[in-house]
């Protein structure tokens, strides 16, 4: 049956292949994918084979791979963030259109932010197709203010395994940091990706007040109006609240243990 | 070895849980996939439990299973996609100002177009959030045009398979309208999904003169700016083709057979 040892190691095979593509690589040759996945190679051909045949991957010719269209619509079709994300868009918008700010949405994975949709301020040169980064907890704003809002045990199991390779942040720091994240309703940063911007970011609430996600601005260092941005942020994510259901807004992005 | 038939099926069933979310279902329960998969309760919770272990998917309290983030990174990260819509955004971003229309930016994928990226008019209530829409290439301007770019093969080969279920559109009308599309450079339908709107598109063509892309608006029917919409739409179209790597824009999105 599936689950004896060679049931597994194809689940397990399967995965490593679709997550061996790096960080913005979209096309990788037959023999990289198998030394990235330590697959023998004709492992990997026969691998990719089954699952280009199912549109999971699809291969061109001289054998490069791409991740599937279909592996792509099924995502985008049905993704995990897709009730948040069109809750938050709209409002997303006004804040483009008001603030003329760079917005971004993030949730919480891990120790580490997750962008899952970012408008750019109008005439930036940001580029809206790449979503789905990663900032960790205490670079970015967004990742502060989804921090601060967790619960105790979350915040301390964090706090203890916390370390900063840099050694810029003390531990003790970064505790003041949450309390005020918590404190204030909202984080403000200064830009790690860009040092000329700050990062502001607010936390959305579902209708029982848990948090779901954070909404952020990126604003230039020398932008003065963070009274009118934090309320009109505060307002927008307010209204992303409201629109979440309130029977799944809740349901936690957390793989079972 | 993993070529054997128990190898197989494991992963027809990865893909089979994968797929089986219908389209905008972002939650099903665990009976209820194991219905839509038709695996037994205790193999589907099984191979849920091994994929949700690696973050394919993400299962919540009791039992609600979601497509995973991390799976929702992945391919958002390293989409097949993504060259494309990099290139395209910017341009879809001018016509969208400069013109005030919904743009769309669609691929062929089988005898469909399947939408990749959209904006929406300022103002519009239709959400970005939700791409990956799919369209027949007859119902759609931007089928059109895709397909009337394609090597005359694969056109004979779409003729002679060509059914409309609703019998409105004939075979020999079809062939018109694709000859048209062909020799004017861009097709325009009146809308299906909304009967007050037209869809007019464009072919993207990379530097080897391939067609990757349809590059549409929807505009509604009292527009009369037709003479000025095309002539937009074709230079933002050769905009995006010229940023397109000379190497693999060509790539096709076609799996291996």
């Amino acid at each position: 049956m599936a689950n004896s040892g060679s049931g597994d190691s194809v689940v397990d095979r399967v995965v490593r292949v679709i997550a061996a593509f790096p960080e913005g690589v979209t096309v990788l040759q037959l023999s990289e994918l198998a030394a990235r996945t330590g697959l023998p190679l004709t492992t990997a051909h026969r691998l990719v084979r089954q699952l280009a045949g199912h549109g999971l991957l699809d291969v061109g010719t001289g054998g490069s791979v791409r991740l599937g269209l279909r592996l792509w619509e099924i995502v985008n079709r049905n993704s995990p963030t897709l009730e948040l994300r069109q809750a938050a868009m709209p409002f997303m918008e006004d804040i483009q259109q008001v603030l003329n700010q760079n917005v971004n949405l993030a949730v919480l994975d891990g120790w580490e932010a997750l962008f899952v949709e970012r408008l750019s301020r109008r005439g930036s040169a940001a580029n809206r197709a790449q979503v789905a980064g990663r900032m960790p907890v205490h670079l970015s704003s967004a990742g502060l203010v989804l921090m601060a809002n967790q619960p105790m045990p979350v915040q301390a199991e964090y706090l203890e395994r916390f370390t900063d390779p840099t050694g810029r942040l003390a531990l003790e720091d970064l505790r003041i940091l949450l309390g005020e994240a918590a404190h204030q309703g909202y984080a403000q940063l200064a830009g790690v990706v860009d040092p000329d911007t700050w990062g502001i970011a607010v936390p959305v609430l579902d209708r029982k007040k848990r948090i779901v996600a954070a909404l952020g601005v990126v604003v230039p260092l020398r932008e003065v109006r963070l009274q009118a941005l934090v309320p009109a942020l505060q307002t927008a994510a307010r209204g992303i609240g409201r629109r979440l259901g309130e029977s799944q807004s809740g349901a936690e992005f957390r793989s079972m243990e």
